[in-house]
């Protein structure tokens, strides 16, 4: 209790009368103590009075003289506490006095003490950053500079209990520290907002703990690679938007590319932000709850994945309240493809962050973006993988986690076949860790077998123990050699199979050109998939020839290219296409010596004869290797 | 308590004996009065009696004389009341004497009150809705005139208390007011069927006061549109019926054409149910757990939908207790393909109700449908939309609703492309709710794209901020520019890529016929889908030609027609060719102008020839324009 | 209590000290006698002593002399017995002493008598089946001889309560019986593994009471039939195997083919483990929790689904610490087609039963399982289905289901076409039962047609209806017809539209050859699938006829076979054919006359041709008919 004087205080000591702040306990009031009082009641037996929010008690008639209304004001003294804490006053003998305000000071108890205080009394101040109205209490979840945890307040059944509290306000509790379900609660006994200086004052504290708490660890590059400089500047600023976000309360859902760099960017950030979501939040459930990963059906963010993951986030605020969520694009999200959904969920203020290295589109996607990470916006190209990207990222976040994951962007760069210098310092390290080339190369292969099954389930243990991440070692060899023999075996059934259809022509610029109809000549809907065919067949004719390749696999509507030794520029092929081939529906796109189109079944031959027709004016540059990643 | 007296009991007081009703508590036990007990138990120390179910005691040995037998008869007089609550006995000394039956005349507390009554005991009388075996107590549903409360009775863990209580029966619960989970729940002690005379007095009693609160709401039509009145009063009768269904405790199922008008149809109905279980229900969870909107995945009811709704009703019903489910279909429902479905759910005697534009066949479904409101049954057609009734239907359930929801029927009408008169009238109720109709036009159409892309899933808080209801209205203003925006800009790809492909002929009767090859020059699996594509293939050949069309958009195993200006009567064409192309596989169906037909895919050209020459023969009608609506 | 001297105590009983076992309780300290206590706390009034972990106290200051700490050893007698149950003691009066172990010896409760404990403390024996980690407290699932019972024991919100207890391990408890969420469970107060004999001994007696109540039912047959018997003896292992896995905890997962036969096996299999695991485990969420039924997609177990199965299981092991599952294929599972699933799951330890009556391929997958149960590895054929084998294996498992399904094995065999001769025995015993064999008929046409419908989920309570078990008879009738009717009208009109296209030739072993192109002249994605309509449209021809009939109904990228009178051995065939049509992509299989194969669509022309060569060659056989069931 502070007791400051409206005056001196010295030579008055009579004459000075205590105002106790509305928030004041019982416990403040102290004996031989003059007090102004409210009264608020009259009986028989006497009248009752309010010295605080918190102090009432009664005034017996025996002591009384005169008349009194209720909401008159009186002087008291304590005049006794009986056994089951209920109050008596007498009036006080002061005719002029002097006011003295008492505040109630109470001393905060950080998120971070509440297991010490269960079961006491506390005063909790922070921001509201989800309200949950249950059938019962509404649940408010207040989050300071150590954490967030649950406050469950009743008003009565299924009503909203402090109805003019809004997520994003900052506000005062006391409440009890409970164990509810067996996690550490806040039973509400009152929750007031702060205005004014009070509110700029915390919500100034609350920040800068969190601006603190937010920053990214400051961990050294895992290998020494000055490309990746640039863009570990860019993750730094990703990290601190991410660990803010877990702070803040809200959601994070990532989609990422159904395939091994995909897997390998993110999961490391799954563990990461899992990690940090249980440190910050109270709720064990907290993880599962705020922490959501994909795959993606397609290689770009499909409006029916969007309305999907929208809804399902919109259902979320209404029924638990909470905020709607950050998303993060992994391995994909840079075209103008992506457009249609990101443009949907702009309209939520669903903030979007994309870390992918497939050649971008910034003019279409970046003012969607509030992050983009893309090593071609640093003139860099696909070597530098997402999945190297991320590991260095979900280190920013959790560092406790580097160890772990120490091998995965030499399985990232593998899976797509990275042909970055730094491949082999990556590879160096996971040799540090325990991964040899040989065997990482099968995790690879492994990755990308259990991804295509898992078809567009997030299958993270099964992952996990692919990756060799959280898992025994000797389980990890095992599945790993299981799923690489099985991916050999489908894929040499494939070549069987497809190879006796090959077509071969030789272009005019000396290149060979193979087609293989993937529709008719391949086994469909199982592994490998008309991508990852194409490439195994075209992969096979550059070593069997050793001269300039270019291999289409066709569909009905569609066909995937690849080129060693030729310079395609397959995006500029696309737009040429576009106008020559009018009502074909072509789109599509790639890199230089990779690529896919897309057509309506129609336009097939013709589409494909004006491609073959560019393939042969195309140069020979005996320096290009289809190595890119290719998007089934 | 009533004393009803065998005989007159005025001259004879010493000689009466009271003999209590078996519901009879012990504090209906007065000192000084004989009662009526039946000795349960010989002890060395005394014997047991009942003076009811509930009222029970000892008679000690040290005033006993004789012998007893278990099962005997014997008067006592109350003793004494030990403080654990504990009763004992003497022996009343009477010799003859009148009995008078004391019944338990207890004071029912309706379930509108027992949040007031919290902790006391109370006795409710009402129907059992649901039982539901949990792995401890067994849960009741009772439903009484003013609501539906949970009553947990428990025997043994996961055994069911009180076997002999079935779903309607009418009961009567003594029981104590709890909060569980933060919800009222009644604590039960006891519980019996009435029968006899009390139950038919409590079952009338009951079903007048459901029939009562059953009543839909008499709220005038939202515009004055004569061709509605006969439809209005049997939407009145739906209404009834779904209100009564609330009642009942049994929950309802909505399936609907996943298009436009069919979620303005459903939406509408969906909120005013929800907020009548709501209000009905003490249970917080009642809406979620009564309530659930589904698309159909076909333009009909198809098997696979109705046995995976049967299964998951079976499933509530034996995990749930649930009673099966009322059905109702919207915007669909009325044709001989919705029969495999409707017979199926007939053994599991589910009600359906149907409300629908689409062009009925009443021989096929009328005797298995509880309730069919469709334009057509009253020589009105598609030209009143579903949505335009349910919106009705809506009002009448629920009439708080109106204000957010009175722009509906526009937005309805415009989505099916509405011809009626009275479209201006319902344009100008939405001018007045503030949407204007190049906005509702754009509504419709985000709507059309909304309802694309979400597939099969209910997507309810997207689409309401698609309708503006429950919603922000700058936010809706946003969702609709973007998804409005987003499916001009497909639907303008799709033209453009389809449109070098239109094949063009002159009939002999005049008109233009345009086909298209959906499958092999548009975009598959996208928006806009095939049925969509035709009709804007064909209006921009309407506005272009100005003459009688014809459209036919083709795919491998379907065609969807279009005409304008050509009175082809589809029915009539599928029914002809089916006798002329045997083996073809035909079936389909449509109005006039507008129509799909569907067949093997060997048999696609004979069934085309054929259609295109009943084209050439079909009269020119100027008058008659393509606008209905067109399953995809 | 034992008290156990360590030396002759009968002298010396003046010097006699005891020295509790740690896990004494307060109530084996008798009074009079000295203890050995160890002083662990000093107070201004006395100090503290414990005599046991279980048993503390204080010594008053005034009976104290001289000077103590904590940690020194002291020997007392009990003073006093508080009403509150605290202790006190004095120090005795002993300078020399022998020291006497006092075990603590406890009478263990059986999980079959705890319900009769409730509220009491009890000890428990048993092996940790499960551990499941909460964000309270660890739940440990024990299995004594009795059945199994959660025990929760606590440490710390989220944190694993006695880290050094693994499933496995064999344990004692003290505990308290509770109900919790209305089931019993085990408040844990101690926990610890027992080591050396004491493990030994418990182990052996769980094993050895595991070993006899695992113990299958010693059912006779259904019906005299020789060739079961065999099969009957390898079944009764797989009912002590699947019994056993009910008594250690581990959950199984029922795969099975998606038609009528797969599923009259599975449901009484579903049955028999759901009773027996109600039986063994306390928890009423037990049999929802440890057993899983789904169809499969096809007609063997595809990655895919084995990858999905996996990843749920390795989930249900991190969420809830369940065992990775036991797997039981039924009527599937026997071929080179399951290996790369098995694999997978035998990589994880997942063990694989397989119960099929398809043509075995034991060299692939003989390793991969632990049970094999399949008449062709008898010298028997298809003719003894899964369902006759099923039946049997759940009376074996649970004896009490005989009569509810004893109509089953007529059923399976009519829905595989089984000509075994013993049919006419299943037939007769289901008329006992009083089903007639023209409603046998019926219910596999209506099962056959509802699994259809069902596509991959279990439907359970449809199916049971339509199997006419847990359902009311009339119900039972009522579905079965309607399904029925719906069966005959759909394949009456795939027939209708088929037969004008059905091609016709006479082959050179004079047998007519039907060919019919099932994408192009049926209807696709509606019953009857392909390959019942090939086996419709065959018999048709067979029946027309007279004369043998070979029927091959052709999709894409596979074909249909069925033979009448003509011996094709299609196994033989595929096998010749893969050499003959390089890259063609050829698998598939069956039986002497009825069979599948499958290939690339682009070499559908040279299969096609290459077969019908074959099949103009192979012998006339009039004996064979294909009545085998066909995988669609």
């Amino acid at each position: 209790m502070t007791r400051e004087t409206a005056g001196d205080i010295g030579e008055t000591r009579e004459t000075v009368v205590y105002d106790l702040d509305p928030s004041c306990p019982p416990d403040e009031v102290e004996p031989e103590t003059p007090y102004l009082a409210e009264i608020n009641g009259i009986v028989d037996y006497g009248i009752f009075v309010d010295l605080s929010d918190n102090v009432s008690g009664l005034v017996h008639e025996s002591v009384l003289e005169g008349t009194y209304r209720v909401g008159d004001e009186l002087v008291v003294e304590l005049e006794a506490v009986r056994e089951d804490g209920d109050l008596s006053f007498t009036p006080a003998d002061v005719e002029e006095y002097d006011l003295v305000s008492v505040e109630h000071e109470v001393s905060l108890t950080g998120t971070d003490r509440l297991e010490a205080n269960l079961g006491e009394q506390v005063h909790v101040e922070g921001e509201i950053v989800q309200i949950k109205q249950t059938g019962g209490p509404t649940i408010f979840h207040v989050a300071d500079e150590y954490g967030v945890v649950p406050a469950a307040a009743f008003e009565e059944a299924g009503v909203r209990a402090f109805p003019s509290i809004d997520v994003g306000d900052v506000v005062r509790l006391n409440a009890t520290v409970e164990r509810r379900n067996d996690a550490i609660q806040l039973e509400v006994d009152g929750l007031s907002a702060l205005d004014g200086d009070d509110a700029t004052a915390a919500r100034e504290r609350l920040a800068t703990a969190r601006d603190e708490r937010a920053e990214p660890h400051d961990v050294s590059s895992l290998i020494d690679w000055p490309a990746l400089e640039p863009l570990r500047e860019e993750l730094a600023e990703v990290a601190r938007t991410l660990r803010r976000t877990v702070l803040e309360g809200r959601p994070i859902r990532v989609r990422h590319h159904a395939d091994g760099d995909g897997m390998c960017a993110a999961v490391p950030l799954q563990l990461a932000l899992e990690r940090f979501i249980a440190d910050v939040h109270e709720s064990p459930e907290a993880p599962r709850h705020l922490f959501k990963r994909l795959p993606s059906k397609a290689p770009y963010y499909e409006l029916e994945d969007s309305t999907r993951d929208l809804t399902f986030a919109l259902e979320d605020r209404a029924k638990h309240g909470q905020q709607l969520p950050m998303l993060v694009m992994l391995d994909n999200g840079s075209t103008a493809e992506d457009v249609p959904s990101y443009e949907t969920l702009a309209h939520y203020d669903i903030p979007i962050l994309a870390i992918d290295h497939h050649h971008p589109d910034p003019d279409a996607v970046g003012d969607l973006l509030d992050a983009h990470v893309n090593p071609y916006l640093h003139d860099e190209d696909y070597r530098i993988t997402t999945g190297m990207l991320c590991v260095e990222l979900a280190r920013m976040i959790y560092p406790d986690l580097a160890d772990e994951i120490s091998h995965l962007p030499a399985v990232a760069g593998l899976a797509d076949r990275s042909k970055a210098d730094a491949m082999a310092d990556y590879i160096d390290l996971a040799a540090d860790a325990g991964y040899d080339e040989a065997h990482l190369r099968d995790v690879s292969e492994a990755l990308d077998y259990a991804a295509h099954w898992l078809r567009y389930s997030a299958g993270t243990p099964l992952i996990t123990d692919v990756l060799g991440v959280e898992c025994d070692p000797a389980h990890h060899e095992a599945v790993v050699s299981m799923f690489e023999s099985s991916a050999s075996e489908a894929i040499q059934t494939q070549l069987d199979d497809a190879s006796p259809h090959l077509e071969h022509e030789s272009l005019d610029n000396g290149a060979h050109l193979y087609r293989i109809d993937v529709e008719n000549h391949t086994h469909r809907f199982t592994y490998p998939a008309p991508g990852k065919t194409t490439g195994e067949i075209h992969d096979e004719q550059v070593t069997e020839t050793g001269d300039p390749v270019i291999t289409v696999g066709y569909g009905p509507d569609f066909a995937v290219l690849r080129s060693d030794g030729v310079r395609l520029d397959i995006p500029e092929m696309v737009a040429e296409l576009k106008d020559e081939v009018p009502g074909a529906g072509i789109s599509g796109g790639g890199h230089l010596v990779v690529g896919s189109i897309k057509f309506v079944r129609g336009k097939r031959e013709d589409v494909i004869d004006a491609l073959v027709e560019k393939m042969a004016d195309a140069p020979i540059d005996e320096e290009l290797s289809s190595t890119a990643p290719l998007d089934d």
